[in-house]
């Protein structure tokens, strides 16, 4: 951040008065530019046992599979954010979602929120941002092609629940260590 | 926003290629600056069947009760925005929190996640954005002069469940009707 997105004056960064960071501050008009984490929403969107996965088009990650999922927009809620995702990257409507995973990601100032919902037709196909749309089934799934940690998690807590025949909501942290990202899930 | 950040060109209002809303893109160097919406985190910190309220010192709401909480910030988890704005605001230390509300604000573009935490001791008192700060028990809860809907609609759900003894998490959105805010719970 360069410039004043109020005045276009130049951007210092100081701790303001009664702050405790350092934040963007306009030497000019003296507006904070706060920064802060952002939310990505998206579904497993389900049909018979099988589940709805994306091929990335776009960087990062070009190539590798994902659930459809992105960042927030304004002013809608966060079950609306994930079937819009799940509409836009894969031309798939799905029923009412039910909040499933809920990861902070402070690596990637992100939060994840990801719902399980049912898909309510086989009318799918690649989005903008999808080269491939594809049902996959719990013995099928592309472990090494994933693209994030987030979906390797959120997929490793569905299939175990799958196949308990239960799902419960997770919440949690998904941190780094010498093996790699872990999802320590909280209370 | 006026001015873009990058290089302090002019900004337009325009839907980019690819994209199906109106964005704020710099006529000079086409940089597309995005908007989402914030997390609110915050804590309901409990000693001996009382909870801990704060009296805002700060607009908006300034005199109102309120629980701990505020914007989490880059770099950290949802709990531990959550454990940093009860001490800034109370000066409470807190134990582990357990994720209770999660409220999508689609009018206000936040996310609210309020947390169950015990107090740890009774060394708290207001920070500089609180006047006062307080335990209230259940039937001494200042109903007529709590700040924001999130409050209200978090400590009815808590004296709920406090009162079956069973504390369950719920997820769903603030949503506006003629008879004001109502918290429609989700899946």
């Amino acid at each position: 951040m360069n410039y004043c997105a109020q005045c276009g004056g130049p951007i210092v960064r100081e701790v303001p008065v009664d702050d405790n960071r350092l934040r963007h501050v306009c030497s000019t008009c003296r507006t904070i530019h706060y920064q802060n984490p952002r939310v990505v929403a998206g579904c497993i969107a389900e049909w018979k046992g099988k589940i709805l996965l994306c091929r990335r088009a776009i960087e990062p990650r070009s190539g590798r599979w994902t659930l459809p999922a992105g960042f927030m927009e304004l002013g809608e809620t966060t079950a609306e954010a994930a079937v819009r995702e799940t509409l836009e990257e894969a031309n798939a409507r799905v029923g009412e979602p039910e909040l499933y995973t809920i990861m902070s990601l402070p690596h990637a100032d992100q939060v994840y929120m990801m719902y399980r919902a049912p898909l309510l037709d086989l009318n799918f196909s690649p989005g903008a941002e999808s080269t491939r749309v594809e049902l996959y089934g719990p013995g099928t799934v592309p472990w090494e092609e994933l693209a994030f940690p987030t979906i390797h998690h959120t997929l490793t807590c569905y299939l175990q629940d799958l196949a308990h025949g239960a799902f419960r909501l997770r919440a949690g942290d998904l941190v780094r260590d010498d093996a790699g990202f872990q999802f320590k899930i909280g209370k």
